[in-house]
């Protein structure tokens, strides 16, 4: 599906919900509809054309990147846009996202303009990927997975933090990374029992936990996964919460299939770790939807109400943290389809 | 200045504009004033303690890394922030950035409270860096002082462009670069006449010009500097593009001063490559404010109405971009004092 296809279907759901517009401020909505990696704003009526408003600087791009796109640009897109807004008639427009700066003057300048907010929409046409997408995202993936090897040869104690993620991030970039998917953590020790604990200059000490979550960027689209190491031996507690992680991983991979209840996914994963004690030390849901961006949906936690469907690209990825212990978290994105989900982030799940 | 501080001179500011409160949402002003690098929701009431509100699996690192703060969690934090303020008489609350589906959530909790967008202020505030703010924008000057090494060392004719950024990121992780401080820019040939070109696959060619635009992060602040280089032997019209741009850059930099007015500084660049011919192809900004963010205030514009002050640390960056032939931009990141701007990236700036 090319970009001028889906703007012919998010027009058909606009038309519907009795929408003549949509605007679109989040890159990688635009980039979703227009192919163009350089933002500003999009506006998409129902029976005109739809117009990318950039600045000066990022013109040339967007014209050399864009596909069924004007583009125009000025010093201010929201004030250029609004003009052209103003000679359309528009009554009711979506937007993504909008500040409450942006919407005061729109307000002013369209005074007779309903908007409502489309974002709910626009990212379930997002959510399932077709087979170009999938195959970029297939692409992050197989450089993640070189990253994370990379992560791996380099870890051992002594070796500070930062120098597994060089050796990780000059891994992908040299399979063609465009840049990392988000930033990196390598989180050492009692570090690691933060889920999101980044990276620092901290040296790796002897039978650690180290958790090195990563990702790479193709085509602007992402991926995500996480291994969790231990430098030297690994202790039987470390064993035991690795142990119980990985079935929830496996459990829970069990279930992601077309047509689940994204909830149910997130709920097998909880079970598991709650039956072997470590419930309380899973803070976080289960997984999220990847694409253009590292967090989108389908949401994988107790209290979506989505369902998987086949063409959803997610993650998999419960996790244990004990504060003063460390963490363990392990993750892959995976494919949704009719059968078994296909993980396209591979590297062996081992400890050691 | 600790963030104890900077929450108690905002409030001085608050109290002065007859506000009784902050909302803040953006990560980096969280960080700011809180020291928490982890995000979510900020509240400074004048006349009760400031409070971080995070999700669940935030909530640790949060708790150990803010200072002066409580914190709390919850499965929405702005609910949990409007609950809280219901009970504390706000009447008029200054906000840094809104959504305006946040605001509809608010607006309906809290009929009565009247919020003003207060972004100009905090800006303001964080604009004037403090001696331990420039220790850490040194070291992230220092660290991408290396990496444009390292991608100097790297380039020649045949090398692919995302092989100079592997080389220049792997360095700069080395150094203790915590992440990029925004998305590496290698641009080769054609690709180098734009602004933003990123980072692709591409080889290389003899005789073209290669932007390299990159940054690092430490203790979450940001460099941003730019070199541009010829893989081989230079043109004639490659050496004309790039002392125009080198003097557009000296001149400027020779205005960089405490006191004066930012599009003074943006004048004195442009009309040097007026006078050489290539003013219509300058087609940004002279600069921009670095620190927790690698694009804040001041704005050195021609349309600027803020003056330099000493404290504010930004970016010099004339450029000239010919679509079809290519680009040339100079770019470092200077403190601003009484007397002559301080370089803080440093790397020769010869072509070759």
């Amino acid at each position: 599906m090319n970009p001028t296809a889906r703007v012919e279907k998010i027009r058909r759901t606009m038309e519907e919900d009795g929408l003549d517009g949509l605007i679109l401020t989040q890159p990688e909505n635009i980039r979703y509809f227009s192919g163009s990696s350089r933002g500003g704003l999009a506006l998409i009526p129902v029976e005109a054309s739809p117009i990318l408003y950039v600045y000066r600087l990022d013109y040339q791009m967007a014209l050399d990147e864009a596909v069924g796109f004007r583009i125009k640009y000025g010093r201010n897109p929201l004030k250029k846009m609004l003009r052209d807004m103003a000679g359309m008639k528009l009554r009711k427009v979506g937007f993504d996202q909008l500040t409450l700066s942006a919407y005061n003057v729109l307000n002013k300048a369209l005074k007779r303009v309903k908007v409502v907010d489309y974002n709910r929409k626009v990212h379930g046409l997002r959510a399932v990927k077709d087979e170009e997408e999938i195959s970029y995202i297939r692409e992050a993936c197989r450089i993640a997975s070189k990253g994370m090897e990379a992560a791996y040869e380099t870890l051992k104690p002594g070796v500070r933090e930062c120098e597994v993620a060089a050796a990780a991030c000059r891994a992908m970039r040299m399979e063609g990374s465009e840049e990392d998917a988000f930033p990196m953590i390598v989180a050492s020790g009692v570090r690691s029992a933060y889920p999101h604990g980044g990276c620092t200059r901290r040296r790796i000490g002897r039978g650690e936990l180290v958790v090195v979550d990563l990702g790479a960027t193709y085509m602007g689209y992402r991926s995500d996964m996480t291994r969790t190491f231990v430098a030297g031996e690994a202790s039987d507690r470390q064993v035991e919460v690795w142990e119980a992680v990985l079935e929830a991983y496996s459990k829970a991979l069990e279930n992601v299939r077309d047509g689940v209840p994204a909830r149910e996914v997130d709920l097998t994963a909880r079970h598991v770790l709650e039956r072997r004690g470590f419930g309380r030390f899973f803070i976080h849901s289960l997984g999220h939807g990847v694409g253009l961006s590292v967090h989108e949906h389908p949401v994988l936690s107790r209290y979506s109400r989505e369902k998987l469907v086949k063409g959803n690209v997610v993650t998999c990825e419960p996790a244990v943290y004990i504060h003063g212990f460390g963490g363990v978290r392990l993750e892959n994105t995976v494919l949704v389809s009719d059968g078994r989900a296909e993980e396209l982030t591979v590297f062996p799940m081992d400890l050691l």
